[in-house]
């Protein structure tokens, strides 16, 4: 029996939800890899902010010391932002050390280049949990495309937003009371910009184009439109005749060009995101073989991350094993 | 570029549908495996009813040949009822051939036995079409079990009831009048038992058992009530109430003890399964770290189905690839 050394970059929640899992789940992660994984290293931008944990040890601001330990083989990357992330990313893949991120702004930006470098390297990058948070939408995506071509994706990828949307519905609210709402209870960020004008929407959406289509639409040409601008008078009308309002991303091939949006659409209660409420987030998939496949389930959140996170570990576990001596 | 050569069990609207998928997608599977796909053995009962294929020498009623042919690899199972599916299952893998099955009634009374006989032979056995037709959900438990326990699932198996249900309500039918609805348009069969009086679901869910906790409930303790004592009344009185009745079937562990049950069930519209109307399945995954998944889609048809089995096929073969010469 071995030891597996990881390192986590970042301490905020999605962190926080990877370091409670792997101690909550040794003994399910010992059976799976055959080997104890531990936390050795997490970097964090202020080491005082988590003196509590009284752990000087694990804590560290200095990067070069997770690249420097030759016995870090991954390393999990759940920073907010591009910088100092795609640095970091890109130095541990050089170095061979495999990277599993949560960072979709980062990912949509440098996905495809990071993609290549991890190739070039001989590592991996896992990328599950960029989108759509626990749902195991990336993987679903590979296995569809083994046998179909994806003509068209739908998807609700936004938690924020649709929960706004389904409290203006149920409860009356205007757009600015369930915003403050959903600040209170800490599904709006302080500044919700990237949540409610489609900004957070559209990474995920990019990165969904490279990941089925092996690349992105020119950004210039991708619609984004928010939800601030739509009114509960709006909302109710719609509601009146069974038909709801969603921020919903598209993404199709049109005479093989790639065509993505992120918009309000009116669906009706045949489509099947018509009935993903709150934070849920969802992914329509059309299949050229099998048709409609929809997933929906938590989209973000500490654990449902983590979970995505893990799930990816494992495979690049699986699938790069080498002999680990026992330490 | 080799070939691989495939053989067919039954020729029915399964059979049907993976011959023209393996015919429409020849292209994408020489991409993805490498070698031609061919079907060089259809075993039917009655071979007159097929003479107007005008391919006598594809067609045969000895399954025998189909054994003694070398050159046959993997066998695609899409015959109704156990016998003589599971003897010709037996004798496939026995043989070292992979078996690909679409058959519930077969693998629910015989999965475990088939898949320990597979595991003694070194070939594989695919059951992802048995149950949630073109909805990739073995692959998905498979996946989430990396990570997660799954404490529990919910699913709505069966299309046909569904199919009635969602009539009835909408359209005011009773019972019967959806039922012949229903037969009129190849939803129900002659004769409806199986699917309305529970059993599908109940052999379906009997496999996500052994898929999930790797055994079955005792089967007397299933409760299996099927929905032909709904009234419309019923229905209708729930609609009201903005709740709809739905043909549920659960499976979860009470006590390390597996507790199971197909029945009609009253759902809110908070539910997953709420939104699941007309033939579709869906089924709701709980993992102990990702929360609650739920996956929805075409539950049967000739494509979905046969897209399931393709997919079974290439991870069959990318799992036991050997080199094959070109013929």
């Amino acid at each position: 029996m071995g030891k597996i050394n990881i390192a986590l970059l970042g301490f905020g929640t999605v962190g926080k939800g990877v370091y409670q899992t792997i101690h909550t789940h040794q003994h399910h992660l010992l059976e799976l890899l055959g080997d104890h994984v531990e936390v050795s290293k997490i970097v964090v931008e202020n080491i005082d902010k988590h003196s509590r944990y009284n752990k000087e040890e694990l804590f560290t601001t200095h990067f070069q010391k997770v690249l420097d330990d030759p016995d870090i083989d991954v390393i999990f990357e759940a920073i907010v932002g591009i910088e100092p992330a795609v640095t970091y990313v890109k130095n541990a893949l050089k170095s061979g050390k495999h990277v599993i991120t949560a960072n979709k702004e980062m990912f949509a930006f440098h996905g495809k280049e990071l993609k290549n470098m991890a190739d070039k390297h001989n590592v991996k990058i896992g990328f599950e949990a960029t989108t759509g948070g626990g749902i195991p939408v990336m993987q679903t995506i590979e296995h569809l495309l083994q046998t179909n071509y994806i003509t068209k994706t739908t998807a609700i990828l936004n938690g924020t937003s649709n929960y706004i949307l389904t409290e203006m519905r149920l409860h009356g609210l205007s757009f600015s009371e369930a915003l403050i709402q959903a600040k209170k209870l800490g599904i709006a960020e302080a500044d919700p910009t990237n949540d409610i004008e489609g900004y957070d929407a559209f990474y995920k959406l990019m990165i969904l184009s490279d990941h089925i289509f092996g690349e992105q639409p020119c950004w210039q040409s991708v619609k984004r439109q928010g939800i601030s601008h739509l009114t509960q008078e709006q909302i109710k009308e719609w509601d009146t005749c069974n038909q709801r309002i969603k921020s919903i991303a598209t993404l199709y091939l049109n005479n093989n060009k790639i065509e993505a949006s992120i918009e309000p659409l009116i669906l009706n209660e045949n489509d099947p995101l018509f009935a993903i409420e709150g934070v849920e987030n969802a992914i329509t998939l059309e299949g050229s073989i099998v048709g409609k496949i929809t997933l929906s389930g938590p989209g973000a959140g500490a654990l449902p991350t983590a979970s995505a996170m893990i799930e990816d570990f494992r495979l690049i576990y699986s699938l790069t094993r080498t002999p680990v001596e026992s330490v």
